[in-house]
């Protein structure tokens, strides 16, 4: 069994879309942020770094006991390798899937969250606010450049890097980001909403927070 | 032919030390930050985010042309997948590799850029200084009790996650941080430094500056 400790937020939500288009069972357990659970000892045994996603599979198969993972990325190539599903195995396309997850990571990720972060203080500074939000429109635009010319992210088809950059994507509103600027990318983000395993893994991953 | 477009720069000189590492031929490019060659057209043509390194796969055996890869984390995966090395097959092991690849540039590669952006300007707030050194802290204390138990950040063996973070730990003096209160980094940096493709490759990289 697929355990994953999460919330309702843009690093968890990617885990369960991967677990739903993969047609995996799993079970979301909820690690509430706002009363700080991340923060415990028993949750920084599983992470260090105190933050959600965490992927327990408990799989009987597993040679060395049960795999323990943290960061929504490595989780998604751990369940890509797994099942052989939204991961290309040739290296051309494989190596822009990995590009895509790293500059998710180092690029948009940040870009997103510290917007996020001004945007939540009670009176912003208009100077870091500008400052923010003009780096959300810097990666938007290279994935809006990306995505002119091939249907997903890395490519033609459908990988676990749309995943990636759906999950903050989803929350663009929250940023007071707009995609109108952005025809491709506001294209690609119509098209993964739609997909029956997106809609049910943002409304179990919604009832996390209720 | 394996070429790298590079700079004097943290995430360039981690795709020399996997070369180097890997005993594969490879041959560096300069693209001189300072005078903002990441930005030319025929640059960001090869990577919209322009940022370096850049990868470049001219081997014939490719099916569908040379392979152009960026996110220094992604050049590593695709040359470790190409070679065999520093990336243990086992799922669990495996696993904890992209754990620290990931965290790497989600968490340290970002906190220490944050702090080298604050210490390189004029005037310094002091506030934003100590925000940012005290990031750096964190995302020290978590590699360091990932180091408590283990010879390698993801394990008992040298892989590319070593790699990635000892890209940026390698500059830490010029964000002021001190790896004393970090024993166990501090013994994990010592010896990656020693390594004989560590001394090499920091070589080869600080020359691009040249």
């Amino acid at each position: 069994m697929l355990e994953v400790l999460a919330f309702a937020t843009p690093n968890s939500v990617k885990v369960p879309i991967a677990l739903e288009e993969m047609k995996l069972d799993y079970r979301l357990v909820p690690v509430n942020l706002r009363q700080g659970e991340q923060k415990t000892e028993a949750f920084r045994a599983m992470n260090p770094n105190a933050k959600v996603p965490v992927l327990i599979d408990r799989s009987p198969a597993l040679a060395e006991g049960d795999v323990v993972l943290s960061e929504s990325s490595a989780i998604l190539v751990y369940l890509a390798e797994k099942t052989g599903q939204l991961l290309p195995k040739d290296a051309a396309h494989r190596g822009k899937v990995f590009e895509q997850l790293f500059f998710h990571a180092s690029g948009l990720s940040p870009a997103f969250l510290q917007a996020f972060q001004v945007a939540m203080q009670s009176s912003p500074q208009p100077e870091a606010q500008a400052r923010a939000s003009a780096e959300v429109d810097r990666v938007l635009s290279v994935i809006n450049h990306n995505l002119e010319h091939r249907l997903y992210v890395a490519g033609d088809t459908y990988s676990i890097a749309d995943i990636a950059h759906f999950g903050w994507i989803w929350r663009h509103q929250a940023i007071g980001a707009s995609l109108e600027k952005f025809p491709s990318v506001r294209r690609w983000y119509d098209d993964i909403s739609a997909r029956p395993a997106v809609v049910t893994a943002i409304a179990k991953t919604m009832a996390l927070a209720q």
